[in-house]
């Protein structure tokens, strides 16, 4: 059994929620690229490229782009998957398990997710645990806007996925 | 098969050594807290404390001790464990697959270790494979001795599992 961290409320976030999309849905949106795109990024930011390498070790890599042209990347390794229940990633490593070189000289902003998805009726709840490594960091990422940035973000997963049902 | 990063010149350095030690003692030395803390760290430093939760998500945790009494605590988390073959673990998560927080606000200096371990004759040719995010964070560990310390720590390893042979 694979050790992950339990939650600890100084360190970490959280986000649940319980829809009525299938669990198949909610994973196959996490984990195809072409569904992945089109829900990931709070508009007016679109993801216009994405990477799924989805194995232990394997990378994720997205790159979002503002109305004006910038782009973000974003890159990620995944650690853990067991399809269709929990898919575990962090921002500290890339692909191959090699460390992130953060863009940067803020070492706080790295987060582990952990994702569970259970059924629950016809639906699903999905769990989204944000693990850190320092209260600080968690303020952060909290004072970013995590709730409504990954809540907005999962909207747009259901809504999305309502289309593929 | 799991992804591990392939050897980039410009960011990694690698100790290779072929020893007449068998290699299920390289495994157990690198494994086994009690062995490990009788060789991982170069005199006159010692290793006063040393867990080992060796599972993918487990955490590795060391205390080492100057002889004026100063501790520095390491810390990594496990991703891969082949037993008696591979072992990769790093910096930059603890236990649990938890970011972990770097000691001081430099970010470069974080590595993941691929640790291999072949037989080759009756002993063992042993690769550790330090892979950084940057070629700025493979200096600076070059640079701070990684060679002299990572080859003469392998060189106590030989000697104290000559003694349990």
């Amino acid at each position: 059994m694979i050790a992950i961290d339990a939650f600890h409320p100084e360190l970490d976030l959280l986000l649940e929620r319980v829809v009525s999309t299938p669990r198949r849905l909610v994973w196959r949106a996490w984990t195809e690229p072409d569904l992945l795109m089109k829900w990931f990024c709070p508009p007016p930011w679109s993801v216009v490229s994405c990477e799924v390498d989805l194995q232990p070790g394997g990378g994720f890599a997205t790159v979002m782009r503002s109305p004006e042209g910038i782009e973000v990347a974003g890159a990620g390794c995944y650690l853990l998957i067991e399809p269709e229940e929990r898919l575990v990633w962090t921002s500290a490593l890339t692909g191959g398990f090699r460390p992130h070189a953060q863009p940067t000289s803020d070492t706080d902003f790295v987060f582990t997710a952990d994702l569970s998805f259970a059924e629950e009726d016809d639906g699903t709840r999905y769990r989204a645990h944000l693990m850190h490594a320092t209260a600080k960091a968690r303020k952060r990422h909290e004072d970013m806007g995590f709730n409504e940035g990954w809540g907005t973000a999962f909207d747009q997963l259901v809504d999305v996925m309502a289309g593929e049902a």
